[in-house]
């Protein structure tokens, strides 16, 4: 069976290594050990749903001058073969006596000189996916060179898209409003909440998403109080407001937008505070420029939403996004992240409707010099009605 | 809207909290800090998909003596609130000042005198899910307690299944084996690889699992050489076998087997392996028991094929199976870990037909007392035959 062509030609990947390396030498980082899914996907092309399996480590260490090295289980050497990383060196995992770590550390004692430093993301959003003891063996096996902290490095180059990465996003995008658009279209009164999930995602593979990793919502006359629960076996009723909120991937980037139906018409204060969210998303959609920070778009979306006489919820207000569900920043008080040219971000204004319960509205959108290009198909002004 | 019940009722996890607190006492643990989905779910019936996004640490510490405490998110009390747990301690996350370790370190120190050791999980198969940066700020902040090595304490007790949870576990291999034999019923010939991938995936949804969180496979005229990349473009042809591997998830515990689908009557050599790899399960199926270690069922699996006169692949030929896609032990030579009554796992025993091809079959069984049970349903001797 001929292979597909890879996610994206070579040039892509170099251009990422180029703007790693150039961050490296910035902070004296003579090499950067990276652990987590996404970052050896960014960094290799390597796409594959196995990182479901706990059982194995990865790694790919890029060095501050030269080639990244791929250390890997044997079993991904066929994968990585395709990748346009040449040096791949592999072991029989999971191997209890010796799980990669003799391996990676010679790697790494290759980029790293004695009395030099080697990173990993250490910070928020981060964390190492390899066996805790195995790390402790690594440094002792290093040492004297240090491990030192790589998130800035690794993030500041990540969270600004290229041209090639945003048309990903946006084919995502444009597959998850098919598949919202078309549940609009059938009726979903008396349905469990759960059938309509399965069928939800059944919707997404349909239009084109290679896999789900994410569905939630809930759904109530008032708002819902609980947005990241399973679904359970209530049928939906008339007079709910019903939110599904999807993480689809194709090429391995996600969309991450919701959309609420309405089924029938809402009451006041639901409908007022629909209302509030859409038109505080219009503000941020207005507003938003690089060079603003992540405060900043919170401020200007609870702004918006204080302006409709509605109180914002006391989460996150919007996030980053790209080859995780998620990504930095997040739009709160505290986050004082620039807002930069080329990032993706999602808009996710959210507000009370009695004290218990809320409503939220999501778009995904690329900053640009000018402002956001929307990359989700804008949510209908009042929802979807629909099963009336 | 209500709620559903919870997955179990509140007695299976007072059970597993006292197999976990007898583990710790016999190896001097104060306290376990868990962080991984799988050990908060096991521990409190913690089920979303939230954890797709990597914005926020989730902490549930035990201690040996008491009852847990979550250390979460203000996102998840809600569905947290829903849980056994009673003592649930929250953080408006993600919180750059202090993502909740200020509020983890007081947790612990209420569990863990002085010159106590708590516990997390360090070892194969294992990762710490939190910045690496705040885990060295909170073992500072608690010193001189020390931490240690939790793994055995926590996979000693993970790796025997209750009576309710292999229910949950025959449940979702019942609903693949139904997706699987929906395939088996249409034509698959000149149908791209990534169409059936996304019709199976729609398949398994509409038989009743969850979500599907991982799905693989491969097709060639000579069976295939990589079974973790996505699936391609390119159509199936007559005298492909194509191998579909299904990790589908329902009430969080998961399915792990695979089927070949024969595009026709396939060559002599890949009858001949689809038929060693059937008899080999079939003497695993016979001969394991509790006591054997996991070598030992590699041995097993492993002279059954060269029996057959076909070589076994290099890999494991097996593993553990329940609240993650794959658990330990691993069927390889080198584990020793001694298989138990009501350990859950998979038989997946892999052989060459050409140098760089091979066939994979694989089984999800329950270890009894008097040898396997199986979960899955056996799949057809000599595969599918679909589409000629």
């Amino acid at each position: 069976m001929p292979s597909d062509p890879p996610v994206f030609p070579e040039a892509e990947f170099r251009a990422r290594i180029d703007r790693l390396q150039c961050a490296m030498a910035a902070e004296d980082i003579d090499a950067l050990l990276l652990t987590m899914p996404a970052d050896i996907f960014y960094v290799s092309g390597f796409l594959t749903r196995f990182w479901e399996s706990p059982a194995r480590p990865w790694f790919v260490v890029v060095p501050v001058c030269g080639a990244p090295k791929a250390v890997i289980p044997s079993i991904g050497a066929a994968q990585m073969g395709q990748s346009w990383i040449a040096d791949i060196r592999t072991w029989p995992a999971p191997d209890p006596t010796d799980d990669g770590i003799t391996l990676l550390a010679e790697a790494i004692a290759e980029m790293v000189p004695a009395r030099g430093t080697f990173a990993t993301p250490m910070g928020l959003e981060t964390h190492i996916r390899m066996p805790l003891r195995d790390l402790h063996r690594m440094i002792d096996r290093l040492a004297p060179r240090r491990l030192v902290d790589g998130t800035a490095a690794v993030q500041r180059v990540r969270e600004i898209k290229s041209e090639a990465e945003i048309d990903k996003l946006r084919s995502i995008c444009t597959i998850t409003g098919m598949a919202f658009a078309e549940l609009a279209g059938q009726s979903l009164q008396d349905r469990p909440l759960a059938a309509v999930f399965a069928e939800f995602q059944a919707l997404l593979l349909r239009a084109g998403a290679d896999w789900v990793s994410y569905v939630a919502g809930a759904a109530g006359p008032d708002g819902y109080a609980d947005v990241i629960a399973p679904a359970g076996a209530a049928p939906l009723a008339p007079g709910d407001v019903l939110m599904l909120d999807a993480g689809a991937v194709k090429d391995g980037y996600f969309s991450d937008f919701d959309r609420n139906f309405f089924l029938g018409p809402p009451k006041d204060g639901v409908r007022h505070v629909q209302e509030a969210l859409w038109q505080a998303t219009e503000d941020a959609l207005r507003e938003l420029r690089p060079g603003m920070r992540a405060c900043d778009a919170h401020r200007v979306l609870a702004e918006g939403l204080r302006r409709w006489g509605v109180r914002p919820c006391a989460g996150r207000l919007g996030h980053g996004l790209g080859i995780t569900l998620t990504e930095w920043p997040s739009f709160t008080p505290l986050d004082t992240t620039v807002l930069r040219e080329n990032m993706v971000l999602t808009l996710e204004p959210s507000a009370h409707v009695t004290e218990a319960t809320f409503l939220v509205h999501e778009e995904n959108i690329v900053l640009r010099a000018d402002g956001p290009e929307l990359l989700s198909p804008r949510a209908p002004r009042h929802g979807f009605l629909v099963g009336a």
